[in-house]
């Protein structure tokens, strides 16, 4: 009996294809951030988003263990004490799938198919992964730092535990944390129980959950979910490697909705429209909102530096709504000069997909 | 502008016809419980199923109130720190959305998609809705309560609070509470924060959340969710109501999953299959497994009484698993004889579905 009969290669849906139930089971599973959550700075437990690869593992706290072991000094097997004696820092960190937005793409890659929520806003408590690292004491050889989970499955064909690796010089930065809080609590299961990887400015995929194991190694590490994220236009093309997140500004969808098309309903008169907006490489510098799809643009007030430099920044803008039908939208600039396109690029992965939202809207 | 051209009457899905990027989006907003969290007794905070007719709204604990009002002797406009200085109670309550199954029906209704994890525990803990029915002095002409939420937004062109009523019988068991707290913490935003009423047995529908008035009125109330909420067959049928969950089991995955078919992976020899059993009529009796999608059924083994009359029961398998492919499956009979069914009945909305589920596995 063959692991292959039940996991098969990745693929595209046909032109006419509709959402399957495959994809309706992942959809179920992993959950989105509810838009008008958008609301809270710091997004409440349970609506941040959430994607498990395989299963959530039944991990505890008291026989939980990590090991750091490879190119270094000084091996070493920590347990949740040993990290709870080290001075805490927490970072607040705007995380958003390599995914989000998948399921909008032509031709849809079958997979997790994200609309455009997959995003949420945590303080993150935990220690400097290089405090381990210098305990540690890492060899002049090192290349990569590679991140084993708890979680097990099965995906294309390949057995294996959750597994990612960062280059050296990136496991350094002082903002990656070994993480065993959010929100000022324990992490709850589903997000990395008892201690996860985070590595602000990332996409998902680098923030390892579950954590049991950082091993160092002296030449570049390959593991599958490397070759997974990775931006390619067809099977055979190499790729580049899915990393930073892309500017992305989200609103919060304005008046109430319809409950089976979500299309908003507001009154004519001011309107306030207010959101978030995030660059995992460079600060936010300009956010535009569009009434019209995004063939108009107007300049958004965007909220002064709030010292979290990880975190979405806050924008509004006043609408003189008048009735009529509009698609609402909004776009980001980040200081380095990546803006959001309106029309998608594509990728066969469906990754950092950056394309404006749509939000229908009714004015009456 | 009418809201007519944003809401539209609800339709059933044609033969051919793939989940909908509509309700896409609402499997995105609202989430299931992934099935390995069956392991829990009483679900994480996050993990618990959630549906939200229209938005969360944005509640305060400091400005919140509760009006009661109608056909009773005293009205009162309640606080919280009134509710909190009473005599609390917790009861833990196993709830079931009453669309859980609904995407695997033939037509399918268009709505919420759920499969089959449209389920959570939680220990609620609040005052008992008779204790203020009590203090407000309920008229002898009383004949329904009725229960409005914060949530406003508008449902096949009718624009509404949710708003459902329960007859002044069920109102006065001394199960139905108030609740301010879940697992011990204050409510989340997405459960109703900070007050809502919990209905220990009932369907999800019931459990009005973000509540702010509870009126008394002595004619029977039929407003929209109470019309929607009804077994049919066609549109022209009356339907009966839908009240009570039926009895349910599901079975916690076993082994590990491939990531995009959740197909499980189980290594042959003794495989304990777990899982959880309710119903909100009568005590769960019995459970059944089956390795064959429901043609032969093996008695499992149940958890004695926990005490916990509204929660679901654990129960156990033991399965001497040798290689080949398998489609795991159990169902529950409750102390009044009602049984699961292996194949669905259908009704318009989706409503009250109990089949079994079904888990494609392979043994190596």
């Amino acid at each position: 009996m063959s692991i292959d009969s039940v996991s098969t290669p990745g693929r595209v849906a046909e032109d006419t294809e509709g959402i399957t139930l495959d994809e309706l089971a992942l959809a179920a599973r992993n959950h989105a951030m509810p838009l008008e959550v958008l609301r809270h700075d710091v997004t409440p437990v349970g609506l941040h988003y959430l994607l498990t690869h395989y299963d959530i593992p039944a991990t505890r706290a008291d026989t939980w263990q990590l090991s750091v072991s490879g190119s270094v000094a000084r091996p070493l097997a920590l347990d949740l004490a040993w990290l709870r004696h080290r001075r805490p820092t927490t970072v607040r960190v705007t995380m958003e799938c390599a995914g989000n937005g998948r399921a909008r793409l032509s031709p849809r890659p079958i997979s997790q198919p994200w609309l455009v929520e997959a995003v949420g806003t945590a303080d993150w408590t935990g220690v400097p992964l290089r405090d381990v690292l210098d305990e540690a004491g890492v060899d002049p050889s090192a290349v990569d730092v590679v991140f084993t989970g708890a979680d097990h499955g099965v995906e294309r064909g390949v057995e294996q535990d959750y597994q990612r690796a960062l280059a050296l010089d990136d496991a350094l930065r002082p903002e990656v944390i070994l993480a065993y809080e959010m929100n000022g609590s324990a992490l709850p299961p589903q997000h990395g129980f008892p201690v996860r990887l985070v590595v602000p400015g990332w996409y998902g995929m680098a923030q390892v959950k579950w954590l049991r194991s950082i091993h160092v190694v002296d030449a570049p590490f390959d593991g599958f979910q490397h070759h997974a994220y990775r931006l390619r236009e067809n099977t055979d093309d190499p790729g580049r490697p899915v990393t930073r997140i892309q500017p992305r500004a989200l609103l919060m969808p304005p008046g109430f909705p319809d409950f089976m098309t979500r299309a908003r309903i507001v009154d004519a008169g001011a309107v306030t429209l207010t959101g978030r907006a995030w660059s995992g490489h460079a600060p936010i510098q300009r956010v535009e909102v569009s009434l019209d799809g995004g063939e108009h643009w107007h300049t958004a007030r965007l909220e002064s530096d709030t010292g979290h430099r990880w975190a979405w920044r806050r924008f509004d803008f006043t609408w003189q709504a008048t009735p009529g039908h509009y698609r609402l939208t909004a776009r980001a600039q980040d200081a380095e000069g990546r803006q959001q396109p309106v029309d998608q690029s594509w990728n066969r992965g469906g990754f950092a997909n950056n394309a404006i939202q749509l939000i229908q809207t009714l004015c009456r």
